[in-house]
């Protein structure tokens, strides 16, 4: 596995250290291993970019006071099936996990819960989230908006985030759909992948600082923008486009966050938006109980023969046949849990970077 | 407004005889007339496929006894905020507005309502349902299952309906923002257009009856597929399918309906299924009171920045700029409500067959 360029750590490993972090920076245990968890559960399911790649930025907003080690998420409004929750300016890996369980404890008591939270920060993958539903038997959503990178159909500026949307379902026998997508055309660490190799980015990912296409990955960096799920009007941007209105709306508007432009920036380079419209930025959690419609062992016998009647669909030319959602994820999973965590080096530095600064050690 | 090709009939003309149309079935006024509604407000709104177009289906579907005219739709399983509706095969046109109206109903008491629904047949335009929980003051959603037309990303056969989803969100001065999109690359129609005017269709909206990308328009009516929103694996098709994915089972295996391949078909000349796996095709409606979450008109003056907001966008070259979510719908209704609803003669020729094998006039 390893190789000059990448280093294998046990998860456990990357996970006492994200969790000692947290903690030197005066974040309560319980919540600091909470944290560590969701960057941990990100490197095992293979999702890099939202693992302890992160870290750093998070290591830095703490450094700067610009997130509140010990926040005390609240609900501020509520109903028996839904409500509103400020997080304290908290980490987002503290307060989304905290907001979630409101929605679960919701869930079980009056069928569904809604949360919609204000004042939070970057809460990780949004996959975490339904996967802990799971453990409970529920059907879990998540959303949260971030800071601008997308533009929206026929505008040459960013406007909106990657605004994600991640929804499970539990099968029986066969393994839960783990559904988790960003609405935007193209994940920005793709771009910054192909400026780093020096090759043109697929057309429909992007515009330039015109809002001219292009496939230039500088000229996306440099002021451009990413296109929405969709890319054009032809193929439907304007559908990516308005389910990332969809997931703003429901993050921002509906607890009194920023939303659209001003959600403001995770990492420190990002410029601070002109105006505030809200406090932090906003997720939104979901879950409804199975068997507030239907046998859940019915349900799940259900998904199954859904699982096995999509793997046996006739593969395109060239592919091996569809994938379920959830499955790229569930085979890195397998294999970190056994063969441990790769870095790369640029990642590995900046964990020596914080273990220099906050004393606590790496390697 | 007339050519020889169209003529322009009022909208409460086409109302008044699709309501007469569907009371010669046995189906009771007041539900004639709520079906009738949803397809004028299609009408109106510009979404021609969805209006008084379909009428003759729905009329095919009567007359062979396909679908029950005097359905009582029921709630069968349901806990404070969710509910189970088994739509006693009626029209979808009828069990939609009945089911939508209990996840509205749930959501004055207990703050949201989720409704999943089977045993019903097509029900419309989507958006129509949170148009009507904006009447309300309620936030709205809308899904349904449809027969299958879309592969799944990398299968080479048709899998999925075009499964759409519809939201909608008030604003104070500024209209609503309208959300109503499939989670396809292009709709059915326009590559019927394309077929008509023998001319190619865009890359990315199709594939063939063997799997392979297509821009000819006869080999994707010939056996092949349309594409998931997002197109291919560079352009997020994994997103476009993962969508419809959700949608599938939410409106259709939560409520014990027909999802996938076996979702059973609404014209007639479509193939039945190979298996049944539930009744019906399936529905999944939601609402969620506003001021569950926050102050409703702080919600909507919030709105109506982000409306503002996103209307100044620096425009991409060519373009007026962004439009809003349900911009084109309302200017279509402003002009229809005032001139009338134009149809093309092949519609017109089978409202006459209606109106002859009925008695109902039509001219």
């Amino acid at each position: 596995m390893s190789s000059p360029e990448i280093r294998v750590f046990p998860s456990e490993y990357l996970r006492e250290f994200s969790t000692r972090v947290f903690m030197h920076f005066g974040v309560p245990k319980n919540d600091a291993r909470i944290a560590a968890d969701v960057l941990a559960v990100a490197d095992l399911r293979g999702i890099d970019s939202h693992g302890v790649a992160r870290l750093h930025t998070y290591f830095e907003m703490l450094t700067l006071g610009r997130i509140n080690p010990r926040c005390k998420p609240r609900i501020v409004r509520e109903t028996l099936s839904t409500a509103t929750v400020d997080g304290d300016n908290g980490l987002g890996l503290v307060v989304g996990p905290w907001a979630n369980t409101v929605a679960m404890d919701k869930a079980e008591e009056a069928g569904s819960g809604w949360v919609s939270v204000r004042h939070t920060n970057h809460y990780g993958i949004a996959g975490y989230y339904p996967l802990e539903a799971l453990k409970r038997d529920l059907i879990g959503w998540a959303m949260t908006n971030t800071t601008k990178l997308v533009a929206p159909l026929w505008g040459a500026e960013r406007m909106l985030g990657t605004n994600p949307i991640a929804i499970a379902f539990p099968g029986k026998d066969e393994p839960a759909l783990v559904i988790d997508l960003a609405t935007c055309a193209a994940a920005y660490g793709k771009i910054e992948i192909a400026k780093r190799h020096g090759t043109p980015i697929p057309e429909g990912w992007a515009i330039d600082r015109d809002g001219r296409a292009t496939t230039d990955p500088n000229a996306m960096i440099d002021g451009g923008a990413i296109l929405p799920l969709g890319s054009d009007r032809e193929r439907g941007g304007h559908k990516g486009y308005s389910l990332a209105l969809m997931v703003d709306v429901l993050s921002a508007v509906l607890s009194g966050a920023n939303w659209g432009p001003f959600t403001p920036p995770f990492a420190l380079r990002q410029e601070i938006p002109k105006r505030s419209v809200g406090q932090g930025i906003g997720h939104f959690f979901g879950a409804l109980r199975i068997d507030g419609f239907i046998d859940p062992d019915e349900f799940k016998r259900q998904i199954d023969d859904l699982v096995r009647t999509f793997r046996a669909t006739r593969p395109a030319p060239g592919t091996s046949g569809p994938l379920l959602p959830g499955d790229p994820e569930r085979e890195a999973e397998v294999q970190r849990r056994r063969d441990g965590i790769p870095l790369v080096l640029p990642v590995i530095d900046e964990l020596r970077d914080i273990a220099k600064q906050t004393g606590v050690p790496f390697d």
